[in-house]
Parts: structure tokens; sequence; C-alpha cells
């Protein structure tokens, strides 16, 4: 599981003392099944890459629902089949689709999205961070998902956050229609958030995307055809056969195991740590995604 | 040069309209020859990977001297000849050294530094961030560094931000010896600011570090040692005969022209931009590094 491996004590050995004191991981593990939601199979986009590496990405359609639509119609029309991760910039982005392609869109696709940039702050349940934010008014997590918000604005918006899934466009007005999907691959480029649609976050795999090779020319465009990166399938898990989908389940951010965590991240004072900060920021709270192994029905 | 690579305004494509407002490579290419600073070749240590990878990184002698001492000693005492990278988690660090392995210590390193976390406020001119910081009192940069600070506490520390370079070390009091460093290759993990002697920043090739394969074992160790990066030489840039020598120089950070990047970094507002921030992340604002070109001395 992603979410586990990426905020392991950090240190050469680890040799646990008597009295151990809770690292975010261990709250994690103790979460009871209360704490956690499934995440829709119509939610998660499921990409693999010709070399065999698969990304997972979780949808937001409560935020982008004009986007994430097409993001579905585009899947199940197979519009990626052929596509590429064709542009891997350095502590940016890394990015695909049918670049320099005029493939028609399928059935159903939107071509001018409204600009899905924030949504009514109404409506949503927010944790608040408790942290200062750079970017914004508040911080926090709704449903699952890490979000800015303006209470005098009455907006709210999903974050740029290592792993946050957009949609690449050209100048304003355009939205771009979700055929070019970009992945943060490096330090949280916040200063995106209200320029452009947010329409989820890679909850498995993004090691596929972060590990390529950078692309040479200016804004990481790889040089030659040849460097692209091919896809082999984009689809929705609602469209592969109930037996071979994968599933996910995210922690509930209004839930007490979440509070916790996030208490913990704020202080870390586990074995590793001599000072704790006082403080996080929102993009150093991921929220916890695990792999849900499936009971399937078995005769017996 | 690597910072004008990280920021360049994003888009497919890129069509310049008639008045273009300034992006932060505009000021930095704007920049006059007073707004920038040579960083001296003893602080500067050259890695080259086997694979033929430079990885360039400038020290801290201002922020962790004894660290510092010792990382000169190690590489003037060919200390990492044989070094590998062994572990890249991602999302976190790519680490380097002599792991496993119980080469002595070439002369003059100290074996138990003391705890460089912090230094004295007193001493350094801060221009601060004017943004609010989830991990300390204040934040802003001094002589060349992002710093976190407390003029309350009397203390300042660098900062935990993509492509800084720290020292691995085991649990407290332990506070490593530099042998084994560390860059970082993702979200700025500040929580590690304070608990760990940072001791400078790679200024170019990061990207060498954080394409490398993901460590599948706990903490991203590489499972194989045949996994492991070789290291081909870790010198100082002051040991490499001067027609070879790479040289650096970074934006002063008191000068008007970081002032004014400053600004357009947290009220973006060239082309792509419809809705500038008004505020910025400390790891967002990298301090600009260019590679000089020597105008070495010719017979005329």
């Amino acid at each position: 599981m992603k979410a586990s491996i990426l905020f392991v004590a950090f240190g050469l050995t680890g040799a646990a003392p008597a009295a151990k004191l809770q690292t975010p991981n261990d709250i994690v593990a103790a979460a009871p099944a209360s704490a956690w939601k499934p995440i829709p199979a119509d939610d998660l986009l499921v990409m693999d890459l010709a070399n065999g590496g698969r990304i997972v990405i979780q949808l937001a359609p409560a935020f982008a629902p004009v986007h994430v639509a097409n993001i579905r119609a585009l899947a199940r029309g197979h519009y990626w089949d052929g596509a590429t991760v064709y542009r891997v910039q350095d502590n940016y982005v890394a990015q695909w689709g049918q670049n320099e392609s005029d493939k028609p869109w399928p059935a159903g696709v939107a071509a001018k999205p409204p600009a899905e940039y924030t949504r009514p702050l109404k409506g949503l349940s927010i944790t608040p961070l408790g942290s200062p934010d750079a970017y914004a008014p508040g911080a926090g997590f709704a449903a699952g998902w890490p979000v800015a918000y303006s209470p005098k604005g009455g907006w709210a918006d999903l974050t740029h956050c290592y792993a946050s899934v957009g949609v690449g466009r050209d100048l304003s007005p355009d939205t771009g229609t979700g055929g070019e999907l970009y992945a943060v691959i490096g330090q949280a480029p916040r200063q995106l958030d209200r320029n452009i649609a947010l329409v989820g976050r890679v909850v498995d795999g993004i090691e596929h995307l972060s590990s390529l090779p950078r692309g040479t020319e200016a804004l990481g465009m790889y040089k030659d055809k040849a460097e692209d990166v091919p896809i082999a399938s984009v689809r929705l898990a609602s469209d592969i056969p109930e037996a071979a989908r994968p599933a996910y389940e995210y922690m509930d951010t209004a839930s007490a195991s979440f509070a916790r965590y996030l208490h913990v991240r704020a202080n870390r004072h586990d074995d590793f740590y001599i000072r704790p900060a006082g403080g996080v920021d929102l993009c150093n709270v991921q929220v916890p995604v695990r792999k849900k192994v499936l009971t399937a029905a078995r005769p017996e």
C-alpha cells in the first residue's frame, strides 16, 4: 500500500525501544473498519502502461463533475488506446494523453467544460488542518480530499499535492477536456490551485510516473517520439470484470482515527523525532488509502 | 539551468500574446550581474554516477560547519569511492553512501559531530517570506538559503525543501557523520526540520536521483545489491583542475531582483494564471542558481 511506505520512520536502522510512541502508520494500522470508506468502482481509473506498470487514479466527481464525466466517457470510448506519457518535468508533473493527435472525441465528451476550479463550500463537511496555509484562508479535508476554502468567498477547491491529477489546458478560457491529464510528481505546485481543473489523485502506482526519465525539452517534453512511454489501456474499474477489478478504500476524514492521524502528523514524537513541529502542511497529510482485499463470493 | 526549467509556464502550447506579464523566469533572466553571488569552489560537492549522471551539491558551512568539514574530509579522503545510491523512497528521499560497509573514516572526520540542527538567528540577515509557514514562527531567506526561524527562540535553521541534502543518522543522540547523505525528491518533509542536520542542496542534476527506480523494501531500500546505483566519484570542485571545474552562482536573496522574484512567485499573473494566490510556500520559492560560464584566462 502506497500510503504506508511514504512516511515510515526515517533512519538507517530502526531498533524499537520499549516505550514506542505512535507513528502515523501505527494509527492507520489500528484504525477500525468503520474509519474506512470504499471508493466506488466508477471513481477508479486504471491506467496500465505497456511496460507493465499500473497507475490507479481516484476521480473526484464532487469537485469537477463535467470533467470527470468526460474522463469516464474517454475511458469507455477507448480514447487513450495508443496514448503516451509524453512529458515528465522534474519536481513538477508527468503528463499523458494523445499529444499532437487529432483522434476524435468519443460520444458524450463535452468539448468546452465549465471552469470547475472551485465548488461551493456549502455541502462540504470540513475537518480543518489546524495549521496556517500560504495559499488560501482555510485548509483542511472534506470527503477524503485535501481542500482549500474561503468561508467569506463561499468556495472550496481541491489542492495540488503530490500525486494530484489535473486536466492539461491551453490558455484561458480553455479548461481542457480531460484528454490530456497530468499528475504532480514534486513539491506541491499550489500556485495552480483555482487556475486549472483538478479531477482526482493517484492512489496507487505513482512511482511508475515519478521515476520516469525527465524530458529534456522545454516543459519536460520528451525530445523524440521514441522516448514517449506507451499506455496499454485506461479503463474504469467498473468496466473491469469483477474478479479482476482492483478496489481501494480511503480513511474517512471525519473519523476519530483521522483526527488522531492528523494530530500526530503535526506533532511527530516517535523514536526518530526530538522536536515536534507543532504544525503541518496540508500536502504532508496524505489521506490514507489502502487496497481492499476482496472477499469475493466463493462456493463453500 | 535547473531553476529555469522547474517553473516555466504550464500548458501544452505557449503562444506569447502581445502584452506579456513577467514570469519568475523573466525576472531571473533580467537580473543584473550584481544580483548574483558565486558559490565558493570549496562549497561545491561534485558527485559523478558511474552511468554518467552528475549531481552538484552546494554545501552550507554557515549552518552545519562540523558536518560540512566532515563531508569535505570524506571527499578529499575518497571515502565514497565504491559507494552507491542504495535507497530511493518515492516522494521522500534518495540516499547514498557506504551502506553496510565498515570502511574507515579518513583523517579529520569528527566521529560524533554536535547536533547542528539550528544555528543562532543572530548574524543572519533575513528576507521574510511574507506568507504564513506551518512549521515555524518565521520563514524566509538568508545568504541564499531558505530558512525557518524564531525571533523569540533566537534560532534559525535550513529547511527541508525539494533537493535539500541532509545527513542520515540513527536514533538520537547520534547525528550522523556525513558519510550517508540523502536528497529530498518529493514534497518537502518539513517535519524533519530541527531533527536532523541539513548540509546543503542539489543545485544541478537532481533528476539523476529523482528519476531512479524506487526501492521495494522498507524505507525504499533496494532489495538486491545489484540494484544499487554505483557512484564513480565525489569530489570538491576545489579539487578538480580549474579548466574542468564547474562553477555556479546563486541569486542574492537580499537583492532587488530576488524581492521581485519572490513577489511574483506569490502572485503569478502571467499568461496562464487567472487567479494569483497572494501567497507562496517557502519551498515553492527556489532560490535561483545558475551555471557560471567561465571566462578563463586565455592568452590573447
